[in-house]
């Protein structure tokens, strides 16, 4: 359990909140690049409003959302080739959010040049726009494996959760609720007695889990990239396919919603799947007769996420041993308050170029034989078959 | 008028609050015997999420809503037998809240003994399931007349208010507003000169009317059980047919909702009709072009409740002689909440077997007189002649 | 900028608050003749709940809107004469707010002599119904130039801003935005440099833009009514035709809504059009393709007074040259309040009958030569010639 105040320390992500100022430490996702044009839109990351558009030259830009003049939402201005125009006064401010022309200000004013916005650095690959929202010098970005492959379809999905982004987190590294939450969608190890372990790796922590009585090597491994990454497969979309690899990035909007972006990719033919969006509803979940449940598996996380409260109370809590990972993940948030109390980066800060390239020691054996039963169609194989 | 401070005091209704601690010493409808199946159901009550689903012995269990665990919402889960199991981890639960299964524990592991959820009682009778929240040894449940009677056709209906439960039991104890808000539909007694006078009995309490130059038979009578019932007629259904006994419970949801449960009999062939639920929304009221308020008499209660203000501002009322039953209410309430103070029991708990069969000492000649008229179909006689 | 704490002094609109007891000291729209009728109404101005109706005498009448009795609302009440009556017990109220009537009462009571709504002057004129909220004596209604006229066509519109009073009268006070954000619409001034200053006048301030390399005639001047008012013209309906004369009065519904009252005049045949009436969303703005900012003019105002934020963030704002109105704007507000702080009248209170009548000195000769060109035809005179 938690106290009443860790708790809220956990689940508040402002820019003026200790783990708000941790989670600025790190990219995040702040847009897909198929829907950022030269029309500026209003995002919301770690509970600020931001505005991304697309200059002329191709980049994105990232800055604060207001004016500084008077507060109007730039998301009504004007993209001017690499600049961005407020609408109320004229107000022209270049990507670095320096401003450049105040044009009712008298001839020779020197007022435009004491006004600055905010701005942030973003990187975009593989579909994905990264914002970096912290003080420089800015980490570099990890190129995790699934981001830099080529050689096959890739496809984003965007969803949302209407929860604390700690709930999403928390799920990761909770291995044994497979066999309950998603157990009937996966015989093999559905019910199944199952025994587990949590390893350290330098991305973050392996979340291991082992079925009573199945062979060693069907061993399942989900990776946690901290802080707010995983790594899985899901089984494959046609019999006898590729697994698809998954890499699922988690954004906290604010302390009470939280942003996905999902990265699949299968072996094959080089190719980009047109981005999938759904706006998702607290309480509204995709019903399936056969789940033990009810729920169609690609909503169970989501159920269970939502529904332990939007942000759950951790003061009531009674943590068993299986989850140890939870407790892990916990003490790695302290140890990263700690670090940059103390003026150092956190963990899994990356500065090496050498270390930009992240692979994950994720395998998915015990899928496979699901899927070598024949009779498996995933969510999201079953939304990549439609669009075949 | 209430200060500000008993005003907050009379309108609280949670479990850490000293009206909730009073409220939780009497059984209150949770559900309805129709709608309590093996899928389990999340309900409100006193301020607190329940759990509500009927084991396959056929009781109805109540308990807590979330998971020791992690705090999942049960009504997710599943029942198994007489237990509720957990889709996050399957963590199993008897009815009493008894943790009997944990199935990621280590083997061996005496975990799940040490957990258990908070279970309430509950009873079944006369089509409605009864929770009793409080302090054991519980109390008996009053056994009300309509709850009694067998031997004729009986209605439930189940709505809503959009209002603290005091505006609620106020329009209880206010006879005279029959006088007016009721007016155009009982000319019985519509816009004459009333006297009125109220007499406290073992059940809680008796509101007289009497209408000036109407001969003394026709006194009308409307009897408050304290601290959250009352019971009184409404006119037949058909001409010349017998009055509907009315019974209403009401439930505080919250501080700012409240369940409605009516139970209707009337005399006859022994008959149960289905059950009717409306969600009724707060400022919309059923038009009626012919009354003097344009309303329906069917919603009239509701909107002079909830057009009070949520909570009604009761610093700045002006109480007159004709609010004598709302004085004499307040006051068994405040009689209630020292008597609870002091180790005992509040008023009207009934713990002797030989006091648990209540009568009601209601009487509506007036709307009699009204019947003889020929000329009255009430909201509710209306939906009975429907379902007929 | 102004600090946190002025900020919400400035923004604040309740009776108990300072700005709030300012406003007071002025006469408000309320309503419009055309709607206000024998049926009670409930209207919310400047944070506080009001009744208003029409009673047998044709006089409009405003008071609170809670029975003394038991906080009903009066407007589910009755009109009888000139009085209301409450439906919960009868009580029947006169236009002074004198209690007349208590059914209930036993006969000879004296109580309701006791009784007495707070009630509030009321004028009409022009299809306006403006009450007073404030303290006696009341001063005189400004008989401003557009209420006065009676030779033409007249035109009510009643609109709503989603945000703070204050974000609204800033955008008046703030002429040069005429040049960014109605540029496209008025090429007369768009995107051209622009002079301004502000002159301080009886009723208010004039705010005065030039525009570079046009001739001295073609001076804009629109007009500021201190506190909440002002005066525009805006292109003719038809080619050739006359400007017409716009006064708009602001009344602060609550802190964070606004209600807005256009009254339109065009020399000509005597004439009144039908109240218009739009319920506007916030966020919602219609989309014009062929706009510098995609928005249609009749829109782009609400759009820049929304999207600084409902109460805009002063505390970041950084004012500029052409600000200068809202920095005598807000000194007048400073002045008012320290008047009344001393018990004087603030600024702009009119007492002497012969400073009843308030001509304003506004002047659109740019407006004169857009129309001159040809190619103007603005949201209401789009409006006037479809009603034509």
């Amino acid at each position: 359990m938690l106290s009443a105040e860790e708790n809220k320390l956990f689940t508040s992500v402002g820019a003026a909140t200790p783990l708000g100022t941790l989670l600025r430490r790190y990219w995040h996702p702040v847009g897909v690049s198929e829907f950022v044009t030269s029309k500026p839109q209003r995002v919301k990351a770690l509970g600020e409003e931001l505005l991304l558009y697309r200059g002329q030259s191709g980049e994105a830009h990232l800055m604060q959302l207001r004016c500084a003049h008077r507060s109007l939402a730039l998301d009504y201005g004007r993209v001017e080739g690499d600049c961005i125009r407020c609408p109320y006064h004229g107000w022209l401010y270049d990507a670095s959010g320096q401003c450049l022309e105040q044009p009712a200000e008298p001839e020779g004013s020197g007022f435009k040049d004491k006004i600055k916005l905010r701005s942030y650095r973003t990187q975009e690959i593989s579909g994905l726009i990264f914002g970096y929202l912290g003080p420089e010098p800015a980490p570099l970005l990890p190129l995790y494996d699934v981001l830099r492959w080529e050689d096959g379809v890739k496809a984003i999905q965007l969803r949302n959760v209407n929860a604390n982004w700690l709930n999403h987190v928390e799920n990761i590294v909770d291995i044994s609720h497979l066999a309950w939450l998603h157990g009937h969608s996966f015989p093999a190890y559905g019910a199944k007695k199952v025994t587990y372990h949590w390893d350290r790796r330098d991305y973050g922590a392996d979340n291991v889990m082992l079925v009573d009585g199945v062979r060693d090597d069907d061993t399942h491994i989900s990776c946690y990239g901290f802080p707010l990454t995983n790594r899985f497969n899901v089984p494959p979309v046609t019999p006898g396919g590729e697994q698809v690899r998954t890499l699922l990035y988690r954004v906290p909007v604010d302390d009470v919603s939280t942003s996905l972006y999902f990265v699949r990719f299968t072996p094959g033919e080089k190719r980009m799947l047109p981005v999938s969006v759904r706006q998702e509803k607290l309480g509204e979940y995709k019903h399936l007769d056969s789940d033990w449940w009810g729920i169609d598996n690609s909503d169970q996380d989501r159920m269970a996420i939502e529904q332990q409260g939007i942000i759950a109370d951790r003061v009531n809590e009674h943590l068993s041993a299986s989850d140890g990972g939870i407790i892990l993940m916990r003490r790695m948030m302290r140890e990263a308050l700690a670090a940059i109390a103390q003026g150092q980066d956190p963990l899994c800060v990356i500065r090496d170029p050498a270390k930009q390239q992240v692979d994950f020691g994720q395998r998915s054996l015990l899928m496979d034989q699901r899927q070598r039963e024949g009779n498996y169609a995933g969510g999201f194989g079953r939304a990549m078959a439609a669009v075949d």
